[in-house]
């Protein structure tokens, strides 16, 4: 028996369409890639979003096609977010830190027809432009500019381009199961992978992460999304945004933490979301500014792992940093830190010991730790497994693979180690093929690096698995000196800080350590250098 | 082009699984229709509806089966809502105000195959049971008792029932539209009309009801749904509360001023849900008892008229009073009373004038205003119109009937006649079979009842619409004094508090109005009586 409800489908153009028919008069405010500020409003983007999709549809751009992005964060590229999935169309946003090969790889393989660039990446897309295959318009995210149109034959600029489309047509009719928007994962090995979202698993994760316990966006905030529109959709903000009616604060090209600092507080910025490194440039700004951020209530991080100070320096500014997790597979809310009832009655440093870990799901995602053999472990605080996760907006297979990605079960493994407690609380130990093995026990790499780290004359350390006769493998340490140490000096350091066992075999010190695009030490090539240095 | 996510389908089963693997300490305080107060978990209420649902299968009851309640908020009732529904079969929660005749009016035209009653309902079942077609179990929510087993043949112990299923039984594979729970209207003419939600309704209730300009439910809270069960699943308090882990504390059958005061400072309720009369009792019980409710910090109120003094009068208390519109067919929740950024600047005063309104709706439900020929009138806080509504939890048919209850372009129609300011601040104004058609203009009944009811000698008021040769309908009200007051000295107290030609033309004093199962006047049979008094 069926219920007898509408069923209306989940689509993207839905939300545009709540925030400009809702929350018009809300504001976004851009930081252009040609200097200076502009204000928008949710009734704009929404206007510019149907002409965009008209406009493209105009040029036979069909449902389904992909249109690529490489750009900051800024109101034109808001509005091409809803006008392609809104269209019909799928959003491909571009990861501009990618060499040259892996982008023409990642625009072939993705067969996108149109591109959208910022000024920023004319030169390089003019240089991209005879290696892609599928591209028929590639489209500058600006007026019309004659200096621009002579650095590309055939430039279509924004402007002109939604100038040919219609504000009052109508979105097509879409299956809510059709792709929205596209995402590759920089992979540290092969070829990138590409995650296709949905517009069900899109909206869901809008709805699901912005509970009082997720990102939790009112429509009395004012959010400024750091972290690019090029990863994981921002992290979703967008679609969370104009599904709420907020404010939001673009911030362009410039990231830097005195730009930041100035934009929370001539915005008024309640709300913003980025990496560690951007918080560390902002924490920075602050102390040299001596601005006070009186608006900023509250900051999500999340990407990598979050130093310890983060928290409580923060705090000194009556901010509010959780800590989130995810992944490009997982749209990306996986975990939030938010803690519950029972935690209330701790001590502030007691809550913020919890509160550095990867916290816990929202309902919509379900984690689990396993073993080597698939079986569950459990949720103890001291078993350490595979990560896997499963729910409402996690990948099932990448983009042209007909081959599910998950587990026979119906899990997708994360290739992160972790510890989950009661009530779900989240750590991540390690990636799985870094975690040291050795005589049946695991090490984590991060965890004797976060301490080498710490040590005065460490600049840089890695930790990675030696193989070894007797304990199959045994943690070495590879560390960049600032000042003068020795190995013995930086063991000795150890002592009480982990189990006797986990204290590295050898300290080999290194002018340097091979770092990815992603910015992390690629532990697989110092594990080709180093890896028999204890049998050799 | 399809996304390549997980598809997984929305379903209360889900909700419940979440609560007991991820909250599964957080508490469930009952107050027990036996008297005295329990405390559960989400653990236990997830494994006894695992319990319940396998229980009810192995006794025969198929998928899609009817399962009426005849309950209070309490435990049993909790873990009924998610293993029936989970389980497979729709929960049908049925209004104990409603008299004998309907209840086996709705009980037979439901099917229900399976009523489960609690205590204080037993006497009255064991009249009903011999008309009811298609019950084949009545199940009293406790333990076995010999004494209320002697009372009616064959009645099951819940207790008892649910020691025959299996915990670890796996919910059945659902198609997320399936049903899942059946409520009825108690429409003032005619037979009630049931709703029959689905899981998938419920779910994005869930979530887009429990945004942050929602409900708004942590699992830092504690949360009292005053609201009953039998009442628009207690406006879907018991699903956003299994989705987020709070505490949820079910008041059982004493609803008064004094038990809910006690039971609010002993639980340290921080949120609780209910209707406008429920909180003029609270806000008794305050007064006289002195307690200040330290832990409650907001109150959602729906369901009738908000009276203005209400929430100046919370806010006394340090309780956000928070105003909501909705209906059975809508879930409920249609609209919201969330400020936006730019109320913060106004006064309190300015702020709790647009605050008495209905709202503004979630993402998720759009809200329109027509006129007599359907087409949509300005939102600009002027234009009156028939108010509907469409979205992700509204109703597209009547339970059993094959014809749409919608307009030919999708819209439920509410019956009532509203203003929507921009950004969709709406005002209902009245039923639209109430307001007065003069002369083409509209007068609210509502309005010109609350200005008699502030009159000190008036203890009740109703306006109706009487027939007029002239201007097609002009205004009368019926007055139930309070103490002597006459006809020229009513008719002067409007003076100033509406424009003149809204006065009634005429006032006539009654000894009683009709009131009906829903404790509103029945104000069609005053029009029967008194509609031609202008013309005779």
């Amino acid at each position: 028996m069926l219920g007898q409800m509408m069923h209306l489908p989940l689509t993207i153009g839905s939300l545009i369409d709540h925030a400009a028919r809702f929350h018009g008069a809300g504001e976004i405010v851009s930081v252009e890639t040609s200097g200076g500020t502009e204000t928008s409003s949710w009734a704009e983007i929404g206007a510019n979003a149907h002409r965009l999709a008209d406009a493209l549809h105009k040029q036979g751009i069909e449902l389904g096609a992909r249109c690529g992005t490489i750009a900051w964060n800024n109101r034109r590229h808001l509005e091409i977010y809803f006008g392609v999935a809104g269209g019909g169309m799928v959003c491909h946003t571009i990861n501009p830190r990618m060499g040259p090969e892996q982008m023409i790889y990642v625009i072939n393989h993705a067969a996108d027809e149109v591109l959208f660039i910022d000024a920023t990446f004319l030169p390089a897309a003019a240089k991209l432009a005879p290696h892609l295959k599928t591209v028929k318009h590639i489209v500058l995210m600006g007026p019309r500019n004659d200096e621009q149109a002579q650095m590309l034959d055939g430039l279509v600029f924004y402007d002109e381009l939604i100038a040919t489309g219609d504000a009052s047509a109508d979105w097509p009719d879409l299956d809510e199961k059709s792709a929205s928007s596209l995402c590759y994962t920089s992979g540290t090995t092969g070829d990138p992978k590409g995650v296709l979202y949905s517009h069900r698993s899109t909206v869901l994760h809008s709805l699901g992460g912005n509970q009082p316990d997720g990102i939790a966006i009112s429509a009395k905030d004012t959010v400024l999304p750091v972290v690019p529109m090029f990863h994981v959709n921002a992290w979703g903000v967008p679609y969370i945004a104009a599904g709420t009616g907020c404010k939001l604060v673009l911030p362009g090209p410039n990231l830097d933490g005195k730009s930041l600092v100035d934009l929370i507080d001539a915005a008024e910025v309640t709300l913003a979301l980025g990496v560690p490194t951007i918080w560390m440039g902002l924490l920075g700004a602050l102390a040299e500014t001596g601005s006070k951020v009186p608006s900023l209530t509250r900051t999500v991080v999340g990407g990598s792992a979050l130093p310890p100070s983060m928290i409580p320096k923060f705090a000194e500014y009556g901010v509010d940093l959780i800590h989130a997790w995810g992944m490009t597979e997982t749209s990306p809310l996986g975990s939030m830190n938010q803690l519950l009832q029972r935690h209330q009655a701790l001590s502030k440093e007691a809550q913020d010991k919890i509160r550095l870990g990867q916290g816990r799901p929202p309902y919509g995602v379900d984690l689990r730790i396993v073993d080597e053999n698939g079986t569950a472990l459990p949720h103890d605080g001291e078993a350490q497994g595979d990560l896997q996760i499963r729910g409402l907006w996690i990948l099932d297979s990448y983009f042209g693979k007909d081959q599910s990605a998950l587990t026979a079960d119906g899990w997708f493994d994360t290739g992160d180690v972790a510890t989950i407690y009661d009530e779900g609380f989240m750590i991540i130990r390690d990636r799985s093929k870094d975690i040291i093995k050795s005589g049946g026990e695991w090490i984590s790499t991060v965890t004797l690096e976060n301490i080498a780290i710490s040590h005065d004359s460490v600049a840089n350390a890695a930790a990675i698995a030696a193989r070894h006769e007797k304990w199959d493998e045994r943690p070495v340490l590879l560390v960049m000196k600032a000042t003068d140490v020795d190995e013995a000096d930086l063991l000795a350091f150890y002592e009480g800080k982990v189990p006797s066992w986990q204290v590295p075999d050898k300290v080999i010190f290194v002018d340097e350590l091979p770092i990815g695009s992603t910015g992390k030490v690629q532990k697989n090539k110092l594990r080709d250098v180093y890896g028999d240095c204890l049998i050799a």
